[in-house]
C-alpha cells in the first residue's frame, strides 16, 4: 500500500468533511467546495494551502497551541476530550483578544494509525469546532511521537481587539466563570487531595472539557482595558497584564468565584492554591473602568456568563493578595513546563 | 527557577526580535511594537494571539507543516538547515498558491533546552524568514519529543490565487529549477548510491537548503492554469493536479531538467527515479496554455528562475511517461510516511 495515499485517506476519512451535500442532493460537490460551511473559505483542505477571504476592515487574530502526549494529556483523559481541549485552548486565546473564531489548521504526528483513537479524537474536535462555527482549513499528518498542534484564526474589527496592555490604576479586575475546578480535579486524580466522589465528575468535566469564553470576549471589545485567558492560573497570568500595562494589582482572595463542587470539596487557603496557581481554567481575566462595571455585569448576565470582580488595578507595580482586606503572603508559583531545566 | 519564566525567556532570547531600535536609537520600543518590521502586524509575539491586518481585497493563503526529529531530519542535518527548511517547505506551499509570504507561527516541542541547538536553529530560521520578508508573529514552546510545526500565511489578490484544479488538455506542463538533487544526496548519504565526492556538497546544499520559488509563484498568477509544489516528487505530486483537474498527462522523461552535479553523478533511467519519485525538490510544477509559454519563459528568465516544459496535459485521465516519444513503464512509487501502516 502506498504510504502517501494512507495520509490522504486518513485526512479524507477523519478530517475532511463534505458540507452541503445533504442540502443539495444530486449536485456534484467538487473537491474545492467541500469545505465551504463558512463562505469566507475559498479553498479548503486539499490544495497546497487554504485560501480564506477576510472581511474588509478586520484584523485577524492568530494563535497556536501544541499538546504533547505524556505532557498535556495521558491515558486518563478521554480521547474525545483531547480533541475538544485542543480546540478550546486555542479559542480561549482568541476570546482573550475579542476575536470571533473562524479558521483552524491542525498538524498531527502519530506513532502509528489507531482508528479508534482517530474516531474519538475527531469526534471531540469537530463537536467543539461546530459549536463555535469555525472550520478546519488544512493541516499536516506525519509519523512521530503523538503531538497535536492547532493554529486558530479569528476575526476582529481593526482597532477593537483586546490586549494585555491597557490596564489603568482604578480599573476593576474581573474573572469569568469559576476558578480552581480543573486544578482540583487533576490533583485528585494524582492522589494529592481527596475529593468527595459525588463531585469528581463535575470537576473532571471542567478539566477535560473546558469552555472557551468566546461570546464574552466579543462583548468585552468596547468595555475592557485589557484581557488575558487563564491557562496557567490567575497568579501567573495577571502578571502579564501588569507587566504589559506597567501597573500593579490587589486581589481579594475571598472574592474568587468557585463552583458548588469546588466549595464542597475544599475551602479557604487550601482552595486558593488551586484557584490562583492551578491553571487550566480557560476563563477570561480582564480589567475595566469602574464606570463600566454595571453595564458589563448586565451584558454578561444576558450572555449567560458569570463575571466576578476580584480586585483592583493600582499604580504600585506589585501584585498583592488580600483576605478581607488583610494582606496575605502567597508561597506558591505559577505552572510552567521546563521545571528544573 | 520558575519554569514558565523559562519558556518566556527562551522566546525572548531566541524568537522575539526587536526591530527598529538601531534605526531609532534612544526611542522606547514597547513590547507591542517590537514585531513591526511588517506594518501589517498590529500585535506580534507576546499577547494571547497576534493581530494582523490583511490588505483590502486580498485572500490569505494558510499552510502548515510539521518536522519531527528522526523522521524529517537527523543528526546529519546541520541544525541551521532545520530552521531554514522548516521555513522553506511552508513558503514553497504558499508559492504554489501564488501568494506573497507574510506571517509565520512557530510551535516547538523540546525534550530539554539545548542553547547551542536553539542558536543554530533560530539563525537558519530567521535568515530564511528575512530573505522572504516575512515575520514570526507567535507560537508555542513546550516540553516533548523534538517536533517543529510552522504555520505560514501569505497574501494573494482575491480570485488570482493558483490551485491544483484548472489544468486543461493541451496545456504544457512545466517545472522550475532542476529535479533530483535532494533525493540523490539523501540516497548517497544512506549509501544507496555512489556520488563523485566533488559533487556531494552541491547536491547536499539542495537537500539541506531548498529554495522556495516564491517570486515565480507570484509571476504565475496570471499565467498558470494549475500549480503545485514538488515536495514528494513529480510522480506523486502531478497526480494531484490530474485528479483535481480531471485530466491526464504525458511526461517526457528525457526533458526533465537536471543540475550539472546531478548529470555528472547519475544518468538515464537510474536518474529518473530520483528526479520523479525522490521528492524534497520544492520546485514548482504548473500547467499553462501553449499560447502563454513564450511569455512565461521570458518572465521567468527575467526573474532568474529556469522553467522547463516536461510534458503536456491530455484528456486521458492517465499519467504516462515517455522517453523520446516511446512509452516507458515506471516501477516505483511516490514517497509517503506511513509505509506499511
Amino acid at each position: 500500500m502506498n504510504i502517501r495515499t494512507d495520509e490522504f485517506s486518513l485526512i479524507a476519512k477523519y478530517f475532511q468533511r463534505s458540507h452541503g451535500a445533504g442540502d443539495d442532493a444530486g449536485s456534484a460537490v467538487s473537491a474545492s467546495s467541500q469545505n465551504r460551511s463558512r463562505r469566507d473559505i475559498a479553498v479548503g483542505i486539499g490544495d497546497d494551502a487554504a485560501i480564506v477571504i477576510p472581511p474588509t476592515g478586520c484584523g485577524i487574530a492568530v494563535t497556536t497551541d501544541t499538546m504533547v502526549s505524556g505532557v498535556h494529556f495521558d491515558e486518563k483523559v478521554p480521547v474525545d476530550a483531547i480533541g475538544h481541549k485542543l480546540v478550546a485552548v486555542n479559542l480561549s486565546d482568541l476570546a482573550a483578544m475579542g476575536a470571533e473564531p473562524a479558521w483552524l489548521s491542525l498538524s498531527c504526528a502519530f506513532p502509528s494509525i489507531d482508528e479508534n483513537w482517530l474516531t474519538a479524537f475527531s469526534r471531540g474536535f469537530f463537536a467543539a469546532l461546530d459549536y463555535y462555527h469555525c472550520e478546519l482549513i488544512g493541516g499536516d499528518i506525519t509519523k512521530g511521537p503523538l503531538t497535536l498542534t492547532l493554529t486558530a484564526q479569528g476575526i476582529v474589527p481593526a482597532e477593537r481587539y483586546l490586549k494585555r496592555e491597557g490596564a489603568q490604576p482604578g480599573d476593576r479586575i474581573y474573572v469569568s466563570g469559576t476558578l480552581g475546578d480543573a486544578a482540583l480535579a487533576l490533583a485528585a486524580q494524582q492522589g494529592k487531595v481527596s475529593v468527595p466522589p459525588e463531585h469528581m465528575a463535575a470537576l473532571e468535566k471542567r478539566l477535560f472539557y473546558p469552555t472557551p469564553r468566546v461570546a464574552l470576549g466579543q462583548l468585552l471589545r468596547n468595555q475592557a482595558t485589557s484581557a488575558i485567558d487563564l491557562s496557567d492560573g490567575l497568579l501567573g497570568d495577571i502578571q502579564h497584564i501588569l507587566v504589559a500595562s506597567g501597573v500593579g494589582a490587589r486581589i481579594q482572595l475571598d472574592t474568587l468565584p468557585f463552583s458548588q463542587a469546588f466549595a464542597e470539596s475544599i475551602s479557604g487557603p487550601d482552595g486558593w492554591r488551586y484557584q490562583i496557581a492551578g491553571g487550566d481554567d480557560y476563563e477570561l481575566c480582564f480589567t475595566i473602568p469602574e464606570s463600566r462595571c454595571g453595564n458589563l455585569e448586565t451584558l454578561a448576565l444576558q450572555a449567560g456568563v458569570k463575571v466576578t470582580c476580584v480586585g483592583i488595578i493600582d499604580g504600585s507595580r506589585e501584585l498583592r493578595f488580600f483576605e478581607k482586606n488583610q494582606a496575605c503572603d502567597i508561597d506558591f508559583h505559577a505552572y510552567s513546563h521546563f521545571q528544573g531545566a
